[in-house]
């Protein structure tokens, strides 16, 4: 089942499903407005979108509308809890030697808690104050949850995730230096996300769904050059393990979003990287420092997870930064 | 004018508003069901429940009832976004003293992003997996914006500052040490915070609202017996300052709870602390190790600020901690 968020009255816009074949969607008022509402009663509320779906794979639903990806804003244009993981071993190691720091991803998932009261539709602009802050992208994968009772173990937690989506998390790496040697985490280096139009159950993938992580390309593009492919597999801990570790001392909320952090793979000189950072420490280790710049105003990225059959699976993402130094409102 | 939470059919419960003598009370449905409804417009909500507020206090509102403060929830029982500074120098002069390490506090302000799908209500018992977590309060200020774009100065920031409330910003020692060398942040040492039943507009303070600051004694009893009063008069960013800071790369969304801190002042050896982590820091200063232990499954603690009358400023907080092995749901 495809799911995605149109324009709406409210903040939490229309939730709306998508026909298998992407041509067709049907809004859901009856099963539920939106799709943090969803989250919020899943247990009733995806038996009967999974009976629209298949009326409009048949042909048969009513109220169809042709499906526009560049109308959709993210599946949850906002939600209660956003925690974006650091779950690829290959990117960990990779920073932890450039940046002489321990690596500490070894024992214990890295997790930090980000913004979650906006998130960026898959292809409107994405505003910036300054060049001088190291404006980079994060491709990664994301799930959502249901309510997700603390103590819950990685096996319990698999169940927990119901839909699977992808994510372009912003990041600031000039202000994120700054920020980490706080402890305190993230602030200003990490604004408001992006998302991509489709929010998918993990039946959607097939086999890509293997043991809690999605084992896809994920191509990107900068400013229309591949600059990567890296497949999710290589994932070091499962979204189910990631969702036990933010679910030791807390309960999640539905409509929880977890993220793996910026997909990464070993061999990242042949596959290319998720982000700029990745790519300048390759540079940093091979060239003794980074050739590649972080973004400029102007400069576009664009992110698509294919299929087996070079079928979009989540929609694309693909956006251009731009200058805002005056006030914007949410 | 002082608003109040109470249970409701939804996760957002009631919003009432609470008479000046803290006697009666009143719902505002037809202004605004609940608090996070009444901040996402607040432009129009403020005037009609200031309104209901005097028709409170002169004893000519309808569907009053008495005010129970032991049956309010949180101000907010869930928002979209807690961020949580470190505003005190004191305290963070001592920490850094302790720790070893830099003190990073003197030029920018101290903040993390936090759980903010749950607050606990005033009075309800705090549920922890293990003592060995070492189970700690933390007594501080927070202030609740309405939207606040990006780029916002400090001084236009105060402006945003539509609500004070008190919070206990419960906190698990061992596990924050654990998160905070990772410099992610914290996750698994931050689980909810618990609230006082009240909030209120900067003018319930007079001139304790002090140049952004809530300049009142914090009173802290631990298991009874008095632990703290440091005065918030001392914080050494202003709330405007930590506005300014969270917005500087990201519009804030209405509702955005922002703490202080641990309140904490320069003679904290005679005015005591409001977490047991800092009187641990100064035993360990005087002393050479701390004495004080982290909280044990059912202690207690109370905090209430009070004004120049001795009047209650936000409603007394008064917990016990809990052991809560299994699953729990929020």
């Amino acid at each position: 089942m495809k799911l995605t968020t149109l324009r709406g009255a409210g903040r939490d816009g229309r939730l709306a499903v998508v026909a298998p074949d992407l041509r067709t969607a049907a809004f859901a008022p009856a099963i539920a407005p939106t799709l943090i509402d969803a989250m919020e009663r899943w247990g009733e509320a995806e038996p009967a979108l999974r009976e629209l779906s298949e009326s409009l794979r048949a042909g048969r639903a009513a109220g169809t509308f042709d499906f526009k990806p560049l109308e959709a804003l993210a599946p949850l244009p906002r939600t209660y809890q956003w925690l974006d993981g650091s779950a690829f071993a290959a990117h960990g190691e990779l920073m932890a030697k450039v940046f002489g720091i321990q690596n500490p991803q070894s024992e214990r998932p890295l997790m930090y808690q980000g913004m979650s009261h906006q998130f960026l539709s898959a292809n409107e602009d994405v505003p910036f104050r300054s060049e001088a802050d190291g404006i980079d992208f994060e491709g990664e994968f994301g799930v959502i949850t249901d309510e997700v009772p603390r103590g819950t173990t990685a096996a319990a937690a698999a169940g927990h995730i119901k839909l699977i989506v992808l994510i372009n998390d912003w990041s600031l790496r000039t202000l994120a230096q700054i920020e980490m040697k706080t402890g305190f985490g993230w602030v200003q280096a990490k604004p408001a996300c992006s998302a991509a139009p489709l929010a998918v159950t993990a039946d959607e993938l097939g086999a890509a769904w293997y043991e809690g992580r999605v084992a896809l390309p994920l191509h990107i593009w900068l400013n229309g050059r591949k600059f990567g492919a890296a497949n999710g597999r290589e994932m070091g801990f499962s979204f189910g393990e990631l969702i036990a570790h933010a679910a030791a001392t807390r309960s999640l909320c539905p409509g929880t979003v977890i993220g793996s952090g910026t997909v990464s793979n070993e061999n990242y000189r042949q596959i290319g990287s998720s982000c700029i950072a990745e790519r300048r420490a390759i540079e940093t280790v091979d060239e003794g420092s980074p050739r590649t710049p972080y973004m400029s105003f102007g400069d576009s990225v664009r992110m698509e997870a294919v299929g087996p059959g070079g079928e979009t699976v989540f929609g694309v993402l693909e956006q251009c930064v731009v200058s805002s130094p005056t006030y914007t409102t949410i």
